[in-house]
């Protein structure tokens, strides 16, 4: 491999050239082994933000951050395989029903899965409020349990696109998480090193989502469907709102059970209709001719929910732990709710205890918070909005502060308006 | 002190608003400390290279530099102190004449210097050249010897903005040098802590310089006379051209020799020219009456050079060491000097051994160009161009590339336009 000056090539992009592709193998392989230092990386990272990456550009980084780590082989499999990524919105517990939902329809579902920082929750902390489920497992164990269940959601091991990791926690302390390059490679990169045939992008926008206009969300969709098509991954996103927080519920075992709900029947209809739209999307581009709303009625993504569960030592049938803390928020006015603010929520949520403040720290399984309306829906001054749960009553007045102005009124009934906003493929 | 958050700061500049007084006092504390990491500043530098620090950012950002450190106190010297910076050019000497003619016009001198790294030569490294000079005083021994002597050209002490060196040695290696705001801060700030009164700065615009556009040189210039006046050293700018090297020599013994020609009353027209303009505007700055061409023709300045050299240890009267092989090149044309590449030469002098590639390095007291004519002169085909010295006779070849195409020639004479190109004072 060539060898270059890091000084450089921070040089030329600051001064909005192009890096070459073996200029960009070399900077990501001479940063994952120490060879380029954080403080030059942070200096690129920033010179990004400002100049941008093109396509081509791109794709090469996005290569580059795969080939530091292991690539995932699922073509062993019977199943196509397809997968979801969500950009993180209060509330989004897609992922719980989904898979299975997917997976039951017949294709192979290898939901690689974090943990929540900040106001957004983690996958895995949620599922991990069901008592006995352990989110570790094995290559073996993930490629048998995809074989039999159809479904797995795990933990994504250390060895996938190490050049990510360490990227992203030097983009956390350097203000440049916020550069649409470098998002859209962070997160393709670990799902095509993962290894999936198809993927399916829940891009949000809105207050409670990380781009809060549909322009950002846009060009996010676009630069990751561009990045995974040339990557040979049939990917597809849509853009949905993320003004409200989804469902009735935001905190790990909260969400679990509504996620239950979901899987039986019942739940909230935007959870369903988000729920059902994602997985046509991901049928669509396994090639699946079947209609995902006729098999959750039928019952059959419960039975592979349960199997799922089970596969990773967890009791679907075990109650869910409640807090031992609660307290309600009575409406302050008669009328129809106009608004909840999701990032209000979600921080009430995190102050709750259902979320981490530094990475490692213990998450709350039964913490969060439930809302007994959503937006379009009338409701009478004094009657129950919030319920706030935690097992640390001293974290309640500052999830109280959280809600203050979360909520807006209205005379007249308002429809929330479209759930799935665009829908983004490649040209 | 307050305390504040570095990634918050970071992505504020970023997003191109202003960095609050105690915040910038904050950042650079805690830089100096640690607390702020080495890729936290990277991304900082990187921001202000895009956003830039307005006038009040850049003044307090100066100070806060300035208070990381020492201080030094002038106020007790019968003389008004004035002192000069150069931004830097091939075969500038002009401190090495300047300092003494204004010492014996009544001004007290202080001139603390660095050394080279690249292509412009250091001060230092050039009196080193002297048998027995030595560059580090106390700060007793320079206070006394600005008192009897007048002038001192000494090494700018460790102590002296500590904030300003870490963050430089940060920008050199993250490409965040080329910066104005932060070019005049790391200046001003150990000029403004060295404690002058008056500060004549010499900003060298063209090839051969750090600014290659009089458009750069003149922002650069306004934003260190800002900085200055708001920091209460009268302060003035002029602009002077490095298309063409100063002089006939570059090379730090040879650059001694020709400075010691302009103070017998001799040497290049050029450097005449420019030492007597910028010591007319430190006397101008310092309120003293006094002619420094008079000085110069009178023979002053050659004994308070003399003074100033024994004060440090050394004889001027002993002979500058040698080098033990030369080369010469010949012009390759018969016609007038039309253009002579300044960064070429400074590079050649530098491949020679007059100059450093890492810090720390050793320099060759005798190495460097010499060049018999300069820009406008007539020259014969054949005829003596430049001469090449060095110790090393290995460093010929390289020396040689460099000038290859470092001069231009013309069929009829050619003017080399004015020098000093325009001058810059507080509004």
């Amino acid at each position: 491999m060539s060898t270059f000056d890091a000084v450089e090539l921070i040089r030329t992009k600051r001064d909005g050239g192009r890096l070459s592709e073996p200029a960009i193998d070399w900077l990501i392989r001479a940063y994952t082994d120490g060879i380029v230092t954080d403080e030059q990386m942070a200096a690129m990272a920033m010179a990004i933000f400002f100049r941008g990456l093109d396509a081509d550009e791109l794709t090469r980084w996005t290569n580059a951050m795969i080939a530091t780590g292991e690539r995932m082989d699922f073509s062993s499999l019977s199943r196509p395989t397809v997968d979801k990524h969500s950009t993180g919105g209060v509330g989004d517990k897609i992922t719980l029903p989904l898979a299975p939902l997917v997976a039951a329809c017949g294709a192979a579902v290898p939901q690689l899965s974090g943990r929540g920082l900040g106001h957004t929750g983690g996958t895995l902390d949620k599922l991990e409020a069901i008592p006995g489920w352990r989110a570790s497992l094995s290559n073996t164990e993930m490629l048998a349990q995809l074989e039999s269940v159809g479904a797995v959601i795990c933990a994504a091991g250390a060895g996938l696109a190490p050049a990510d990791k360490k990227l992203y926690a030097l983009r956390d302390v350097t203000a440049t998480v916020e550069s649409i390059p470098m998002i859209s490679a962070s997160i393709m990169s670990k799902k095509i090193a993962e290894g999936t045939s198809s993927l399916v992008l829940d891009v949000k926008t809105g207050s409670g989502a990380f781009m809060k206009s549909v322009a950002d969300s846009r060009a996010l969709a676009q630069t990751m469907v561009g990045i995974g098509t040339a990557a040979g991954v049939n990917t597809v996103a849509l853009i949905t709102d993320m003004n409200a927080p989804l469902g009735r519920t935001a905190g790990n075992g909260l969400e679990v059970a509504e996620s239950v709900d979901v899987l039986a029947g019942g739940g909230p209809s935007d959870v369903v209709e988000l729920t059902v739209a994602l997985a046509r999307e991901m049928l669509l581009c396994a090639g699946i001719d079947t209609d995902p709303a006729d098999v959750l009625a039928s019952g059959k993504a419960m039975d592979t929910w349960k199997a799922m569960i089970r596969a990773q030592g967890g009791d679907p049938d075990a109650p869910l732990p409640t807090a031992r803390h609660t307290e309600v928020i009575t409406a302050s006015a008669d009328g129809y709710l106009a608004g909840m603010d999701a990032m209000a929520v979600g921080l009430a949520a995190w102050r709750l205890g259902a979320g981490r403040a530094v990475q490692g720290e213990q998450v709350q399984a039964a913490a969060g918070v439930t809302w007994h309306a959503g937006v379009g829906d009338r409701v009478a001054a004094g009657a129950p909005l919030f319920t706030l749960h935690t097992d640390t009553p001293e974290r309640m007045e500052r999830a109280r502060e959280a809600l203050a102005d979360a909520v807006t009124y209205a005379d007249s009934p308002v429809d929330r308006g479209p759930l799935v906003l665009e829908r983004i493929s490649a040209t």
